[in-house]
């Protein structure tokens, strides 16, 4: 008889944003058993897709089809388990029809957390609403009421990844991951993303600083790390 | 051939702080196998023995004695270590070598981790003066410049206890420890502060506050609980 | 001539909210002669009551009746005038018709104050959305050109009851109120709530650390309390 | 060949909000060369017309009438541009159809910086909405697959004029425009508001109270300010 | 056999803030029959008497000898009852004889409420430490064990009194007082601040607009106002 | 006859802060033409040397004179002028006597602007305290009654630098510094710390992020960036 297999979710707004801001957590906890069930909203098509409109005779389906195959092989980089619910950006627009989708998905999945983006970002409103619908659909799964049928979900943490500008956001990292020993997967799910070439050292330099950080906050080595707000407080046996 | 003792350290601005605060804390990382070091800055003498002084016939030196006779008690039965600094309160003054002397105590120590009080409180500005007082000498126990023949102590996290109104203390719990096994301790404890009964009650109601809170919060079972607020962001090597 | 009518509005979310949260303040000024109108946006039908869904063979019509039935017994017992809009929850949804709607009552009650739930719910969107669709009609009963034949309401004070768990929803109480006179009919209506007992004692506990608080704010006696927070500053001729 | 004309964008929500709030900035800049486009979403017909409606036998589009003749002479006497967009108040609803008429209005006039309302209004949902799209509207206008055949715009920056009561909507100003140079032409918009006259000698006052606060913020005498708080950070070559 | 006189306490940090920030608070309460109690901290010699130093020829007795006639007078007017502490200004000192000086005073006087300068100010560091010292002191009257044998204070609300740049202080008003029927005393109590015309019609012009936004946030009719933000919550019986 | 040279002032806690998060603004404007003075309240001498006190043998005089010439060489390379005032480190402590010779340089100097840590920083508490001490300096130099006899000076403004991890800080920038034409120079500068080569390149990585930042929130070409948060608002003429 197999063990229960645990599982993670993870919310993201555009294809690629998994990756820079969570593909060092997708990857690690890969590694641990979990099943990481990426649910990208839309592909970035129209915001994050600079580069390929400017190479110009281009078709918002195309688009999307190079978005797709980019954010699949990243995903499968990270050991990641991933789908495209195509709802547009910029703006994406969410209606109750995908509330309830992800609510069934949570009590399908039952992850033992949630990442998602920062509550607010004035460089990005699709972000903040990814956010809101990750909580909404939590909130409704935790509802006894809600296809009374199938079980409720407990109350899976949820945390906030990196946003670009973090202090004009308002996040603030309450969590440093290691992610030093998935650095070298998070590195090429990151090239994998060949339309945002513009972002790769970028990130790469945010995992730096989050590393050194995470070493100075700690006792642990740590040369690559992740950052995340918690939304909820953290339930424990131990402060050590 | 042991192994080396782990340890942490409560600094709490009057004696019967770090009952009514950490009593749950304290007890449970003792059990852990922790030397639990308790400073009392005070013993509370003028600004929270109100009952004693209403007896009459009172003196400065009479209160505190009761006071220490009873925070001696309420430590023993939680497994704490406490020591006594008297530097008087209502209001606390502490200078560099109070400083100093708590740098050394962490040099000596070594804690895993530091509780200690609120940020602000409008209704006693004691407590956030421990808390200035604890987190400065963790910095100056940093540094490699001050008494170079010391090793240096590394990045023990700070979790600051819950004050007695949270909201006007802009105190928030990040943090809530299942302080459910060691409950029956922290009761007795609390009890072996004859001088507030008034707050007995109070501080039961509140750990079932918190115990509710952290059930709501999690999958796990709990009744009674503590909550605290982390300075520092936390360094780890899962979400899970 | 009989004088004019005081009145006051309670938007609850659920209809067990307004017990919880407010039952103090609506037994009191009950008493105190002022008409309490409470509308219960949903029953609460899907995410609170879990103890009635889990007693199995249940539909969503059978636990809004029973819903309905201890809400209007506790709403009886505080002296308040309930009545239920039936909107669903989890997720509630609000259209502009019902905003009208609450709108004309704001018009044809003319509270002398509302009560609402706090501005951030982590927990539950229903109530940040209660409290929104509260200030939004109260705006548009306060605009002249808004069925320009009825006249507008002044600017009555709108308060914020207590959530759940007051630190993560940035509540802050500005005001405790002293509830210590009705506290036998507000746990009266407490216990008429019987699909969640699991949070009467929780709530007694709450009334009862806001009574503490209460008498500690002052130089009154307060046994029983609750919480508001004021939205908009209070004007006053004394500050004594 | 003549020089490509600067423009700048002015999102109000009802059609006197750009008078009183950045009469100077859009008087100011129309003299230093800027085409000053104003967008009043809405007349303000219903929340901002008191005194019409008390005139009785009145109608909306009779309201409406001498409202935006009212700001056609207003934005007249400042030198904007303006138009109306006839949205409707109390409450404003926003569709996506606006918000891409608003982003090909972005694209069409390239502004180099906009001015709406705070972030929060608890006296007046409209005018955060009016920020909202204003923001929104900005960053589909950025992205390259949103009508890909027109040029994207770069990054204006986001000035919030001021709210009526400040602290009330957390607004704080980061910006203090002297505005004393053409005060007399923004003294004469505000009185070509008939319908508000209640409102001239509030605005009058807040412009010398921000004149009086530049002064102590500078070394430049000044007699009349507006303040304005930034959203993005501000990118320059010297602190000078 | 006459009524025990009521009193309250004005901690101000130069000797005419009083009358600026809480001169209608002086003089209306004093009307109801308050014992108004005025410490002035400094005489503001040094940072607040910028036209007396402009005379030339001036030391700092002279200017101590103006400010505090001027200050009398304006006590007078508003009907308090003054002391000068002269602790000196820019920078304004505290060390524990003036605490306990104070404390003695809380003791002695009963104060029913207190007032002082807002928490923060980086415009006037002697503005938040005067209210630092107000708030300690009466922490320190509250303490059974300071002086055993004077009875202790209860719990007089604090409240904070406008500073000269509201937003840029994090000061919000919690609190709008209604000064109108003492309004012509408190100009001439301003008037009596001979040093200081510069800020005449700024403070005129303060209380006309808490005196519109007053009327606005009640159905009262209110021309001159006084904002206050409040540091303890209120306690209360009615919400009324 | 010369033009008035136009000055700045950096207050810097520790010998090397001011290279790390000042030294483009130092170089550039004194590339402008700006005397950039530089205050070195102490060499860091003790909290940041760990390097030199790991080599053993070590005393507190010869820690200082590396560190010394280490930053003398970097204020050199980037053009400022530099004296150190050596007042001790963790802790820092300043008394009156330090802050009247800071309010005295303030009137020598005149700057235009001033350079100093962020408000918090929990990491290190000699930062906040060099902020304190030079915003108290700056409002003591402008009263008229210190020092009578030398003229007051103006309202230059605050701006402050970029902390070690800005989240925790509660720093934000509302500034970002291109700071691309002098980046070579503060990289050598940044390498004249011999004794802190583990920050070389987290603070190279810090000046790539502003720059990518500085880039994204304007249309100008900007590789190496520098953040400030600024204390006061900002007067201007214009907001293009």
């Amino acid at each position: 008889m197999s063990l229960p297999e645990r599982a993670a979710l993870v919310v993201s707004a555009h294809s690629a944003d998994f990756v820079w801001r969570a593909g060092g957590a997708i990857a690690l906890h890969a590694e641990q058993g979990f099943k990481m069930k990426i649910v990208c909203l839309s592909y970035g098509e129209r915001g994050e897709s600079a580069k390929l409109w400017r190479k110009g005779a281009m078709t918002i389906e195309e688009v999307k089809r190079v978005r797709r195959e980019e954010a699949e092989q990243a995903a499968q980089i990270l050991g990641g388990d991933i789908e495209f619910w195509d709802l547009g950006d910029y703006p994406m627009r969410v209606d109750d029809g995908v509330l309830f989708r992800l609510a069934d998905l949570y009590r399908a999945l039952r992850p033992a957390f949630v990442l998602s983006h920062s509550l607010k970002d004035p460089y990005n409103f699709d972000h903040p609403l990814a956010t809101h619908l990750a909580q909404e659909a939590r909130i409704v799964a935790q509802a006894h009421g809600y296809r009374p049928d199938a079980p409720v979900i407990g109350a899976p943490p949820v945390y906030l990844f990196e946003p670009h500008q973090t202090e004009q956001c308002e996040w603030r990292p309450d969590i440093l991951l290691d992610i030093s020993p998935v650095w070298e997967r998070k590195r090429r799910a990151i090239e994998a993303m060949k339309g945002q070439e513009h972002l790769w050292d970028y990130y790469t330099r945010v995992a730096l600083q989050r590393g050194v950080q995470a070493a100075r906050n700690s006792d642990r080595k740590v040369t690559y790390g992740e950052g995340y707000q918690r939304i909820f407080p953290h339930v424990t046996g131990t402060l050590a």
